[in-house]
């Protein structure tokens, strides 16, 4: 089963590629796709976004498809990304990130969750992680998934698509209860 | 050739599907798709956005797309459509639908075009008309296109997709002076 975590972000969007099987996690892509003002207009990079993300899912064939609940819109405003009128313009550029990795699931029909930051953490780290800097929620990925040069945006991707392993999981097996509860 | 304007909204989302020929525009559809608490949470809200934006191109198989940039996120949260923690929320959620726009035309291979407020009015009310109020170019849309009982979003959407046409006539215009300067 393929899973695809993705960091949303308008200039650095990481993306993390895993494969589930009973007993091993392996990664099987990670990268950072980049967008920066010398690629257009803000509606061109949005664009260039959703056609990687389309092209990703294509060649990946993912059974479900995450991202992470990016509350801290305050944090993204403070570190300039958007060059421009701070936090609203950088919450909406967000919002159009998230909104382009849910449409990218409904073309594709795919599951696709929101995770919350505290659940990715314990994904990777296990119970009591929730609350771990995220540094060391990303050495245990690169030591985990022995993926020691990958970036911070992908590294946080791989992250998110544990989590998202753990998520689907759980929903198709809430799934299978009710349908034997049916039958 | 069908145009396709969309009124962004993450409660009220208007459409308004325009026909335009040599000398004769007509409205062939419009509508408001209403998402409400009731529909489940935001992500579930967001999808059946992105749900019904497909079956509408999908219905009507556009030439282009387009959307107004709606910059006023102050009034959207004053608005209280979010129910939630303000000019932030509000900021990400019109910015979710945005992107779910921009990803729908990118499905379907589309030109997508963000167009200013003042654009819209114009090619309603003509050149001048930039600064009216919003409400003369609705009671404009409704007279000109004998659609006196539609909604104030699909008003909306019906004059962002008159301002769409105005605009991908220009750009498709200056493709083919590119073009015939070339060969």
């Amino acid at each position: 089963m393929i899973i695809i975590g993705v960091d949303p972000g308008f200039a650095n969007i990481g993306i993390g590629v895993l494969e589930l099987e009973r007993s091993v996690t392996r990664v099987v892509h990670h990268e950072t796709f980049v967008t920066t003002t010398r690629d257009g207009e803000a509606e061109e990079r949005l664009d260039a976004i959703a056609e990687h993300l389309l092209d990703v899912c294509e060649q990946f064939d993912p059974a479900a498809i995450g991202y992470e609940n990016q509350a801290g819109f305050a944090v993204a405003a403070a570190r300039g990304d958007e060059g421009g009128p701070g936090i609203n313009a950088a919450a909406r550029r967000l919002g159009e990130v998230t909104g382009i990795i849910r449409c990218v699931a409904r073309c594709y029909s795919l599951p696709c969750y929101c995770i919350a930051p505290s659940s990715v953490k314990v994904a990777v780290l296990g119970k009591g992680g929730g609350r771990a800097p995220k540094e060391r929620m990303k050495r245990a990925v690169r030591e985990i998934f022995k993926v020691g040069r990958c970036s911070e945006h992908a590294a946080d991707a791989i992250a998110i698509a544990v989590g998202t392993g753990v998520r689907h999981r759980r929903a198709m097996l809430t799934q299978s209860e009710h349908a034997s509860l049916i039958h």
